[in-house]
């Protein structure tokens, strides 16, 4: 085990009507002029939006709003609602929506603190780290990205349609409240792709090379096992909210890292996915279904006994003694077939994507000759081998 | 799922060597003048109380001490730690040492902000919630009781021997240093009770009412598989650095309640060792290990397939269909077998307890002729006969 930190000091306020405790925490977290960040309609027509706003004005807390934000949030919006938060001398940003709105939220909360372009931030990651931020609240209404407890932001960057991320401890929300019936108007397809992204997060991190890991190992394994088995309900019962609720909960245990310290991480999934919803503005789990079993494949003997241990554990493949290798590929298989069980597409075809961008994609990722880090380090070739693996 | 709140805002730093960054953290937490609080001259003998003193001191933070504290730790030492605040302005308490210190360094860190009898807190633990206290650092010496990244704390009151909790947020610690190295000097005893008391810690939280709670059942689950598969290994070599990581982070997972939220919890085990350990001065793990496999043979019945459940998931067990109740209890037997193989005592009579006190710990428990609550609410009648069964 490496040595490691971790902190996780968001205030989670988790249940049903939670949303109207929004109010009290702005002002817990001493907030008292506020930016309502938010996406399209369905946060308007649904009544949520009002909701959130009775419970800031019952607060005495006054806000300004600004909507708009579409999946893979772009760095226009962000240069909008950071100027917005100087003119009005917003303190504090709420986040009213899934991964994409809070992600943009974190950018607008950064870039309010800083003179320069917020860009910069996403450039070199490391600069957020001593950064200063606006503090963040969300009411999370997609259980998926798991941003509603990470220190991360991820943004487009329309010239060029550069994707890119940044992370620090600044940017983790002051509270986030996360009521598991808002998620039950969610299409099938993009609670699907939300459940994606949250397994995902736990396979980036399970994939490691870093040996005597058993406890992270034992709760990834965890989240992976009751994602399993509460997805394919709320697939059949949108209305489950028992199992949004478990969902919802394994969505935040997945990426606040309580699954990933003290061991080496991947994350090349994830970066390979990025280049193709950047381009083709696929919901970012639906991309990762196609990318990440392909990547499996890929690597898979790297670690054969790593890729054995998920298959019998979690995915409950009878352990082939004589050809652990079997047994690996067979734990892939099922992790597809999952995929394809819950609606989720497991090819670039079915995913909207082109084969003959693949070029493009691998120059996008900016390797420039170089690699990637994590469990197996990539260079362009085996970006374009992926790629072309996840075309089959 | 029931409604929850979760927060768990302590920065943990782990690993080797990181009680030399005690005084960063200190200062990084606003404490210029610190009060360091420890247990007995192993602390000393080790050369870890010189370390901490050096990274003070080098950080420009200015220290008073006050060692002495006891297994099951006393008010009277409380006592003295709050006058000697006081008195010296102290601004920050650094327990250095395990659960006991910890729990005696939150009792004197809320003391210390209160006019009146901090014994007030625990007979009424409801007061804490709206408490302040003087922040809380933590370098951890012993992998148990999970009080390093948990709100609660524990005091026996020399007066009649009264063993009683309290817990809010203020008493969360704003940063725990955990460096498993410093748990290799532990002698088996101690780290089999230690290990002991992170099992009972999940099974407190396992054993509910509340139903579809699959996603804390899966971590709970995990981190109990996590100490099957790590505790042997410090048993056969307490030098194993790497199995002593596994535990220590594991104890922290067990504890600050990640694995219990949205679910009615148990905690009766624990409130019937309390009054084991509050007369006899054993260690609170060896006490659990002895009342807790009888607590769940009394209680089988309540919910047999709950039994069963952890009985197949983690102890291995077979599912006997025709007969659920046999798997209940071969779950039980694994995990008294366990006990065992790690040199725990798992009858009153290894642990120096005499039967002819059993009327008196009844009594002590002060239920009155009420009940607990939990998983299955107890009456005197009903302790009175676990704690028979526990002599067995």
């Amino acid at each position: 085990m490496l040595n490691f930190t971790f902190y996780s000091p968001t205030y989670f306020v988790f249940g049903k009507d939670t949303e109207c405790q929004s109010g009290e925490y702005v002002r817990k977290f001493g907030g008292s002029r506020v930016l309502i960040h938010y996406g399209g309609g369905s946060v308007v027509r649904s009544g949520l939006l009002a909701r959130v706003e009775q419970s800031l004005t019952d607060a005495g807390v006054t806000f300004v709003e600004l909507g708009g934000v579409m999946p893979n949030p772009r760095s226009g919006l962000v240069y909008e609602g950071i100027e917005l938060c100087k003119r009005e001398k917003v303190d504090f940003v709420l986040a009213v929506g899934g991964g994409s709105v809070i992600d943009s939220a974190k950018a607008i909360a950064l870039g309010s603190c800083y003179d320069g372009d917020f860009w910069d931030f996403y450039e070199d990651r490391t600069r957020t780290a001593s950064a200063t931020a606006l503090p963040v609240g969300v009411v999370l209404t997609i259980a998926a990205a798991g941003s509603e407890g990470s220190s991360d932001s991820v943004i487009t960057k329309e010239e060029g349609m550069l994707k890119r991320a940044t992370g620090g401890d600044c940017l983790r929300p002051k509270f986030s409240i996360l009521n598991p019936a808002l998620t039950q108007t969610l299409p099938p397809y993009q609670t699907a792709s939300g459940a994606t992204d949250i397994m995902a997060h736990v396979f980036e991190r399970y994939f490691t090379n870093t040996t005597h890991v058993e406890t992270t190992d034992r709760l990834c394994e965890a989240v992976l096992m009751a994602m399993i088995h509460e997805v394919p309900k709320v697939i059949a019962d949108p209305n489950d909210y028992e199992a949004r609720a478990n969902i919802m909960w394994a969505g935040m245990v997945a990426h606040n890292d309580i699954c990933g310290v003290g061991r080496e991480q991947d994350w090349n999934s994830h970066w390979l996915e990025h280049e193709i919803s950047a381009v083709n503005d696929c919901a970012h789990g639906a991309g990762l279904a196609v990318v990440m079993p392909a990547w499996m494949e890929y690597v898979v003997d790297h670690d054969v006994m790593r890729f054995a241990q998920v298959a019998t554990r979690v995915w409950g493949c009878s352990m082939d003694y004589a050809d652990p290798r079997a047994t690996a590929m067979a734990g892939i298989e099922a992790f597809r077939n999952f995929l394809r069980s819950i609606g989720m597409p497991t090819t670039m075809a079915e995913l909207g994507a082109k084969e003959e961008d693949i070029p493009y994609f691998v120059k996008t990722l900016g390797l420039n000759g170089g690699e990637t880090g994590g469990f197996v380090h990539l260079k362009d070739a085996d970006a374009e081998a992926i790629y072309r693996l996840a075309c089959k």
